[in-house]
């Protein structure tokens, strides 16, 4: 998969923060996709599921910036950023993975209680 | 798995670069681990391939140099780094599964061109 495409997957994750609009997200995600955030706990499976999840983070003030270029690779990105809400700072790294039509199949975020700050 | 046992696992990986020593990887890594560097390429699998890999990078003079604290989840582990070589230098996230024993079995590495400088 060409790296625009992968970098674009990145830049719109942020933006849906930015603009804190679920149609971004609805967009971005493949209907059937999963996030697992963090790595280890439950996957939200599906649209509708994954929606809710970030609805929570929108509506607490999330914003993202992210710490250097995305690392494309294949039908992935990995990249590591700053979640930035009052008072606290989460500094992860996610991992997308993109199916043929170019909707992120899979989201996968590496973060413990060592990243909190 | 506990923070520790997956911070120690990066620290000892760019220990073996430091030292060049075959030993530490084949300690690090499953006997029947995968290799998959970047993402997207044939995986190396098994040890004996996966020494064979890390062999040229040593016999290179490669170098590893961490960029902030490894991000701990479940039983992985995701990493931000620069590798060092003469005149040249990339950036990969890398991101390590470990098994019930502790060992790494399954490396991906997510780089591309746009990560070199």
């Amino acid at each position: 998969m060409d790296t625009p495409t992968l970098q674009n997957a990145v830049t719109t994750y942020i933006e849906a923060f930015d603009k804190a609009d679920l149609n971004i997200i609805a967009n971005l995600f493949a209907e059937n996709a999963t996030v697992e955030d963090p790595v280890g706990t439950p996957q939200h499976v599906g649209i509708e599921a994954i929606k809710t999840f970030y609805k929570s983070a929108f509506d607490m003030g999330v914003k993202l910036a992210l710490n250097g270029k995305p690392r494309c690779a294949g039908n992935s990105v990995a990249f590591s950023f700053d979640v930035v809400m009052t008072g606290m700072k989460i500094s992860p790294i996610d991992v997308f993975e993109l199916n043929a039509d170019g909707k992120v199949q899979s989201m996968k975020a590496y973060w413990s209680a060592d990243n909190m700050g």
